[in-house]
């Protein structure tokens, strides 16, 4: 198949690799010109612009958006839509709120021409060499644009998720599972490091990996991380966050959901960006009004 | 009644002022011979070991343990029993753990000792003032102490809370409690600090006490907290506990209670004593590793 | 000063008799007929419709909002506005989302109109002898308004809280802050229930309101509820909520704001909306295909 | 090797079983005579008791036990240490607390007695085939006995941890991890089940297990789950648990630190096993006492 692939960051460049590789022809569009050239050279058509890519492409055209979700996305779409006829599909693989999914779809929709939403996990590697594709959207295009995903995607690693959202929705209650696993192995490790045996972790998480109840990917890549560093020295415990865990809870209290493992493993993130609290003020603060338990001053 | 004192701390002897000021005499013990001097200067006769204490006391003889919770209470107990008799009255004011207290009482028991848990709420006002004072033990022992109770507490301020050890638990979830409502006090002004708009904490600790569902105690410490500081400046966030806090959440967890504010109050307690965290550390190396995203280095 | 309330709802009919009770003079409104000649036999004026009641207020007019939040809000904003000139100054006294606020005080202020958002606490008994206020809005127009907020408060009960939406936030705040104390006060008594002992709660919420550090409104009403049932034994502890909670959490998330007790308070009311949760199916699930341990039928 | 098994329960028998196929000899005991004859009928011998055993097997003795944890152990090592001797060897392959084990360890040297303490996981399929273990204990004891575990653990699924305490340890905090993942996972299925889309979770799992960040054998399992019964319909949720979760959350609070989702994956078990709740009740009593809200009646 031949399609149009917006934005060669770190994941859609090793998308367009992973097409290639696969058979498919792929013209390829990023306001990064070195990237565009970069890609040429791998054997990928290159687009100046939305209008020339939608020339290049045979119809119904196929267009993969790889870029940071947000406004970008209505923006690009935005400027692309002109060039575009009814029928067209426009692929939406980046980490989108599949409410902003939903609104967008309906936009499209009146146009005549299909949005799908692609959940991607997996990261650079699993774009590069087989991802794990999660795709909502109408069946019938489903069925058109399947070839690409089973393609892309690992073996048995794509899956056909329902109307249009449902990709992106699922992609971030996946994040949130990630974000309690990975807190809830942290703090297994945190225990660890301050029980009163020494352990080495980088065999503990390879023990962990051979045979027991916990065993990952994630765990993989702990052993992996504490190859090259015994004890995680260099970094620093500031945990960042990009948006799927804020969602995954947001959505959980729309639902009227109790999920607080994956609430609390988004506030521990939050309060590693601190180095002090105002919360943490005030509890002192009242311990020594009515007990006259010492503050510590700054 | 006249009665014996051991410990002369904050609460010891504020307790003692307030004792004599209710007409009963005190015989004080303390390791401190200035606190011992001070006291006496202002009315209690002192003795200088439990022998003399107990040849002071008039029987069935009352004794007030105030003194810190732990392995000390359990010293005091075997020094003085050889100076006790049946009938004699051994009263634990201090911050026991439920589980000393009903041991405690279990081997008091066997030498004919009535053994009464107190636990006492209120600061080192309360002690002088008036307590809120949660005791258990023996009814009929009660019975015969209640006059103390009642001239120490504030009216209406103490409850016989039933056999021994339920006087301490008590204490314990009153604590436990306190945690949560401090905590979640902190977190709304956390929340306030951190909004677009520009409040005056002690006004908002004033007006949320005057006629508002959460005004409290608490939050009228929190309006004195706030005047002398207006925005805690000086404090450092760190949130020391003293076990009760503990305590409750261990109860909780061998009751197979779900009490999720009470611990996770203590834990941000526990996380704000730290700098840094492995639990962050192991989280960040493994968004590095699976996703690329930069790890802050120290 | 005469002013117009529409709303004679639980909070907005208190309000009105406390106005009055205060020498204001109210033209209500309200689309049930029967509390509208209630309220006109309490000595009220009445209007029929939004352009009745603009044409019995002086100017600037005054017009306070006391209904349900949401899009109620919008609409009796939409159809009053035609009525309303410039200067004219209407008040949200409901528990409206502060972004909400900010929406309508910005389209309301190209029509000239002032928009005042007011968080108003302490219940019904608060709205009619005496409720705690908190105002944000335009400064000058705070001041032409005070004396109102000054005559339906308890003494020291109000607060301009600056600039418009920092009345609702506050107010969101205080809801907040108040989930958090309900449920550490809840999980506390929960304890007691299973602990060994037996407590008399009435005794207990009574006691722990006289001298001790969680002495506060909240157990004030425990002890009114534990008066009426000891064991609360009528009562199924479904928690439901209405919406501040939510809105406060949401706000943590959106500051990047760690509020783990506000949080939780939140999803155990949503948990005990259940009476099964696929969590716990999930679970049970595997630690069947594990561990082969047992899961229970329904 | 020849080697002592006591108990034949599922993780005992399969041990068994493991052990001689891999050229090991064992003398086997339990209470259940049944397991015996079965066993024997594998080629094991069996003991009639530990005076049996201890004759039947070769010095310096190896005995593993493998039963329930707590005070059994304690009883069989006492029935058992009379036909001991120096530099004989005791495994505890079950679930021991750590506190326990350290206890032992210390009472079983004085009797020149070495203990080891293995933590094992995998389940009963893994003590089959290929169990994963943690072992803790005097490294040249361990360098006699490792071929025991190299033979019944899984390729690179063995580890000597350290001193004796530190296999039951880490084996505590591999649960407590397992808790949260468990908690995590269950929480994301939750929200899917109550999202506006409509998942085949059979296949939601499939996906998730190939090229995802979250793979792992908990959704392996979790694809078992979902291919027996959709949507777990026949399930209750109630979620047990066998304490070493409940161990690893105050061996978190013992060391200070903050485990919030090892914390609630514990407490939303406990709060499983509820159909109603006391802090249902309290916090629905406060909402009517001073809002007015209606309480749901049993």
């Amino acid at each position: 198949m031949k399609l149009g692939m917006v934005g060669l960051g770190k994941m859609g460049y090793n998308l367009v690799l992973n097409l290639m590789e696969n058979g498919h022809e792929v013209v390829a569009n990023d306001i990064n010109e070195e990237a565009m050239q970069k890609i040429k050279s791998e054997g990928a058509e290159i687009a100046a612009d939305y209008q020339a890519m939608a020339d290049m492409l045979p119809k119904p055209r196929v267009i993969w958006l790889m870029i940071p979700a947000g406004d970008l996305i209505d923006q690009v779409i935005e400027k692309f839509t002109p060039y575009l006829e009814e029928g067209d599909i426009l692929i939406d693989g980046g980490n989108s709120n599949y409410k902003d999914t939903l609104r967008r779809a309906e936009k499209l929709s009146a146009a005549g021409i299909q949005f799908m939403d692609v959940g991607t996990s997996g990261g650079m590697e699993g774009a590069r060499n087989g991802a794990c594709t999660m795709i909502g959207g109408d069946a019938e295009v489903f069925a058109h644009v399947e070839p690409i995903f089973k393609d892309i995607s690992i073996e048995k690693g794509y899956l056909y998720t329902g109307k249009v959202g449902s990709g992106h929705f699922l992609k971030m209650v996946h994040n949130g599972i990630e974000y309690g696993m990975m807190q809830a192995i942290a703090e297994g490790f945190e225990i660890l490091e301050k029980s009163p045996f020494d352990y080495d972790y980088k065999e503990v998480s390879r023990v962990w990996n051979h045979g027991s109840v916990i065993r990952s990917w994630l765990m993989e890549l702990m052993e992996n991380a504490f190859s090259k560093e015994p004890k995680l020295e260099s970094i620093k415990g500031v945990m960042h966050s990009s948006g799927e865990g804020k969602w995954t809870v947001e959505t959980a209290l729309d639902l009227q959901t109790a999920a607080p493992v994956i609430a609390l493993s988004l506030m521990m993130r939050y309060r590693s960006l601190e180095d002090d609290t105002f919360t943490g003020k005030v509890v002192a603060a009242l311990r020594n009004e009515f007990g006259g338990h010492a503050v510590e001053k700054k």
